[in-house]
């Protein structure tokens, strides 16, 4: 399976067409964004990381029931994923208040929700993907009902694995993002990435953050979080 | 019924209680606020309208089936209610894209939507009332799931009521926004106001503004507006 020609750069990762109609190759780089791209750096090896945390944690969900984009690790940046169109949705699951949540509704950083909580954002960089709710995603067609059904029953199941799985590493779960893709078929199956990128997790006993808040919020230490993450989660 | 003391003074009404526990008198101001608070101005005699037209409008779906606070008009300005307790949620009904809806998905003011959209914002001025989900206010407690399905049932036939009653005189309605409140014994009534402070209202041949917007946007001529829109519902 080769790199044919590149569909497209995200700010994370690159993606490739191969020979296969229905594969891509994704590549994941080191680049880092927060604020809507509004600032730019690098995190040493977060590509590598990203790649091997993600393809480990989808993995794992295949085998309890939740289908996803994955189909083999090539190299320690590169993925072969089946090709999806993208539900144009960021799916935010949220365990305890954090970022723009505690912002939104003036619950501090740290405070459990008495009840998981599903947010949708409209994927659209230009508009800064905007929270939206079933309504707007129901009358803009960005997915029909049954789709978004499927959709959330998914993303709480990815909370129940993930939240019990970190457990046992002592990282909690704070809140994470997911992206779905429909395959040519019309399956919905988990796409894009789960890792210190789109998750946030905390030290379960310091509450110490092992996720890109490091670099959104000029902490320091982001190659030392996500290089723990990635030892506690693989032993590596 | 007298006037007792002031209990509360917003943007555009002033509520007292009176020597029935379970009654206030609601006092219709003709003071105009938008963006938050950030714009202040007075529009004549929008007061008498308001009180007139949701009161004309709240008896209407009364006999629809719709519970309201409505007890009885007693003055031009002035109207007994019964006092509930709010529930802290702005209940907002959208057929056609308009206002924080199109900048927010970027749809040109004036599309209609392909289904009646609900949205929910969070009543808290120092928050600047942001939009919330199902999710977030079950978590937060805001109201129950049972209240939360009765409330959107209502705001749906009130859309329903009002459209096709305002369709007779004219005026399409665009979007609006409801409030809710428990009386002592649980029941959800409609509480607040619908009028064209509330309301977005055109004209549904020439699409003439009808309503707050005249003032938000500085364009002129909303006290004509406001007297038009009473004159076609109520012949005044």
């Amino acid at each position: 399976m080769n790199k044919v020609t590149q569909l497209y750069e995200g700010k994370a990762k690159k993606v490739w067409t191969t020979e296969d109609p229905e594969l891509l190759i994704v590549d994941y780089k080191d680049d880092a964004t927060a604020g809507n791209g509004a600032k730019k750096g690098t995190i040493h090896d977060k590509g590598i990381i990203n790649n091997r945390v993600t393809n480990h944690l989808m993995k794992m969900l295949e085998k309890e029931g939740v289908p996803t984009h994955l189909v083999e690790e090539i190299s320690d940046r590169e993925t072969i994923v089946k090709k999806v169109t993208i539900v144009p949705l960021e799916v935010i699951v949220r365990n305890i208040a954090a970022g723009s949540l505690s912002k939104r509704i003036g619950l501090p950083e740290g405070t459990p929700m008495k009840k998981t909580v599903l947010e949708y954002c409209y994927k659209d960089d230009a508009l800064g993907d905007p929270m939206v709710n079933e309504y707007h995603i129901l009358a803009m067609e960005w997915c029909t009902k049954e789709e978004l059904d499927l959709i959330a029953k998914y993303a709480l199941k990815v909370n129940e694995v993930l939240s019990a799985y970190l457990k046992e590493v002592n990282i909690q779960l704070i809140d994470f993002k997911l992206e779905f893709g429909k395959l040519s078929d019309g399956t919905i199956v988990l796409a894009d990435e789960i890792s210190p990128d789109t998750c946030r997790f905390w030290d379960t006993v310091t509450h110490e953050k092992l996720d890109k808040d490091r670099f959104r919020r000029d902490m320091g230490g982001e190659e030392d979080a996500y290089k723990e993450v990635m030892k506690r989660l693989m032993g590596e």
